[in-house]
């Protein structure tokens, strides 16, 4: 491992992202990157009492699935990094709880999935063969928690986002043929006083401007050198602030940036306002639709900058803003 | 860096703990381990406005402080990793949103101070000169949001234990002449099937005794090889039933064994009944109390195993039993 820069990893035997696995829930299957997900569920519930057990019982299908579609042996995984939204992140631990693993929690926000990926691409330069990471959402636990009860019907403004129900898993390998990851960009947090918790696009694009920024001066590339340049999810108010913000700092993004919010719902049919979001979005995309575009060599070289919201109902209700943060890594052929 | 047995990672390089610091709350400062913090407050707001935006304000000068002691410069630290108790661990993301370093959110409950040191001496490793590692909980704000609104005054149940209000924050380093981390074990999460939210203690022992065993099986050590071995907040009845497991497993620890949780407070005067908690409690008595120990040569190796238990409000609501998780550190002169 080399430090580029001030915040860059540069990996000297990069890790194999070595199988992907992606389980999303109804909503999720009626979008238009249904077809790219290895399960799509019928109902919020998928048979357990309440919508954490549901949740739970995703991320853990969601990590068999990755482990038995690996090949590889549960017990040659050495840990496993894995993070959601609910408080306290109970859908990773009661989801986790019998996977006999070593377990870190991590939390990230939205931005979880990419943190996971950034810290289990560090641990295989050293000590690990392979890493599992994953992370879940779910938009019933997350609206009831983060917002109103789903039984008011509360209106959602238009800057709203629709977290997304599912998760996507991941098994890095120190060995392997690729998709590598061969640098990370963890990010700062930035708060650039958005208090808006409906408006989650525009309190996260700064972040997301900060760590895409600094990953190009850090590593000398320019927003060309990319295939695809796709953040986690800004949605689709946060996307154009981030491709002005870009655009500002010298940057032109437009031609081949997305973002998971945008990719994941028909703004059209779906009623999902400014897109989709959750820890699950990126994790879900990625894993789902990006990895096997990936693998098709579709894409060749991408860099995924998962961006997340750190803050709660409490600090909301308290009148904080909202700090955001963006990892990033780059993901080659 | 080089994997011992199932779980444990030592180090080729073992990074040094080069500073510590520490602030408690008033309770705090009343207990037995008072001389040894660096600062204590006299009340729970420090002229804040609420609780959550007074422990924010500690984390936050915590780790000014172990900066400032430190003499490096800021910019010199390569990444941060901090958790805490707060839903969406706020108190960290708040307290460091202008501390302008890669920020790594991480969380393991009480037992996050560990996880965070174990996530930077991998960094050390790896890519990091230094690393900056904190962690914070606050009695009025734990409360608040686990169990009871405090001006409720409800009854305590003789087994619970009292959130630690304080922040203990330390700076890892590539280079240095000791304290040294040799070898962490991080924990797997383990359930027993515990449901009282009111007995922590019992819950993350079974935790605690596994990790404890499989550091001894890893590494081919002894409970006598440690000056001391360190649980983070088992508290007065965790304590002997960790006792009583790892006796159960052909393993005495009785002689050199105590936890963070009996250290803090004075059972038969502060009214704290099983004894202290929270993510603060662990990361204060060893960036207080043991770290000085070490320095002093006091102490010359001790296992500090930090315990978690992975719930939340909702969580018990529900009828689940609480998950626990313990993560282990060696550190030697």
């Amino acid at each position: 491992m080399e430090k580029l820069g001030k915040q860059t990893i540069k990996f000297d035997n990069p890790p194999t992202i070595l199988e992907c696995s992606s389980i999303v829930g109804p909503k999720e299957a009626q979008g238009p990157l249904a077809k790219y997900f290895d399960q799509t569920l019928e109902d919020e519930f998928w048979g357990e009492k309440s919508w954490e057990k549901a949740e739970s019982k995703i991320i853990k299908e969601a990590t068999n699935m990755v482990i038995s579609k690996s090949g590889i042996s549960s017990q040659d995984i050495d840990c496993v990094f894995a993070g959601d939204l609910l408080n306290q992140c109970i859908s990773s631990s009661f989801g986790l709880r019998e996977i006999n693993l070593p377990f870190f929690g991590v939390f990230g926000a939205c931005s979880t999935f990419v943190e996971s990926l950034s810290l289990g691409a560090i641990c295989t330069e050293g000590f690990a063969k392979h890493v599992l990471c994953a992370t879940s959402s779910h938009f019933c636990s997350a609206e009831k928690q983060f917002r109103f009860p789903l039984e008011l019907g509360n209106q959602r403004p238009p800057s709203s986002q629709w977290t997304v129900t599912g998760s996507g898993a991941a098994i890095l390998s120190k060995e392997g043929n690729g998709p590598y990851i061969t640098h990370i960009t963890p990010g700062k947090i930035v708060d650039m006083g958005i208090k808006d918790a409906n408006n989650m696009g525009a309190a996260m694009a700064p972040a997301f401007a900060d760590t895409l920024i600094t990953h190009f001066t850090d590593t000398g590339r320019s927003p060309n050198y990319y295939d695809a340049i796709i953040s986690g999810d800004l949605g689709h108010i946060g996307k154009e602030i981030a491709i002005d913000i870009a655009k500002s700092k010298g940057y032109n993004i437009k031609s081949n940036y997305n973002d998971c919010g945008v990719l994941i719902f028909d703004k059209n049919s779906q009623d999902t306002h400014s897109g989709g979001s959750g820890c699950a979005c990126c994790a879900t995309v990625f894993s789902g639709y990006l990895f096997k575009q990936l693998r098709e060599k579709k894409l060749k070289k991408i860099l995924l900058i998962a961006t997340g919201a750190l803050m709660n109902s409490t600090s909301s209700q308290q009148g904080e803003s909202i700090p955001g943060i963006a990892h990033a890594i780059s993901i080659e052929l």
